[in-house]
């Protein structure tokens, strides 16, 4: 369709902005940016996976899944790290580790809760649209441990 | 391309017998038929979580993984549950909860370790090539908790 050397190296480009735009959006609580960020397409049911949640289906379900976590979020920060881009055709699947650094609600006049800091990692699927790539799927889960291999190599017993 | 009705639907078939074959690979502690099943393609990165690891990238890491856990595990049987096929052109995502009955190796003469019931959500998302549907990704995590939403609703206080 488009022969323009270095097509897929840009793609990959606003693939990556497109994923920084959905944590964003998350950091500011902007319910509207991240429904604006999900594929709405009535043929493609999206799908969401918080850390250590079941499986949510469908824009209604997921979206009010984040208005929840919104409402219960006073503060939250992601640092991106390890963001892999790959793609094909209309399709791109990033991968990230997500530093998080978060709290809750104030208790009893403080202007925060404790902060809690939280490792997990994500696979992103994105979906090209004439409006720009929008989220097909997240799927996010706490890393538990550390790679026994990793461990093994690199620590002398 | 393809305008004769009725194709989506037996694709969704196709792919998620695809994503049973992955779960037969391994329960059947296959390692071959699971190469077989992930993608085989240099211009497309494979990508793997197991719940609670970290992102593991391209096949040789992703296979290597496989060959450490079968080598850890005596028996492993999936039942699926949820399973939700979602397609477009020659990309489908999968959600699906996987519920583990799983056991170690032997220790000190039994047959089997004791066996342990574990419940994971996965995401995984298939690519049609010429030889079938084939793994570009599975993201396994663990569910911690039920939804809160849920528990209000059907816990009477």
């Amino acid at each position: 369709m488009n022969d323009t050397p270095g097509t897929a190296a840009s793609d990959a480009e606003v693939v990556e902005a497109a994923n920084t735009a959905f944590y964003d959006a998350l950091e500011h609580g902007d319910l509207d940016a991240l429904g604006d960020l999900w594929l709405d397409d009535d043929s493609l049911t999206v799908s969401c996976v918080h850390p250590g949640w079941p499986v949510l289906s469908g824009r209604g379900e997921v979206l009010r899944s984040y208005a929840l976590i919104m409402a219960n979020t006073e503060y939250i920060q992601f640092f991106l790290t390890d963001v892999e881009v790959s793609l094909i055709d209309d399709t791109a699947l990033v991968t990230c580790t997500e530093n998080i650094l978060s709290g809750g609600p104030a208790e009893e006049g403080n202007a925060l809760g404790p902060l809690v800091g939280q490792l997990v990692v994500a696979t992103n699927v994105f979906r090209r649209t004439p409006d720009g790539w929008r989220l097909w799927s997240h799927h996010g889960s706490p890393v538990l441990a550390e790679s026994e291999e990793e461990e093994d190599e690199e620590t002398p017993s």
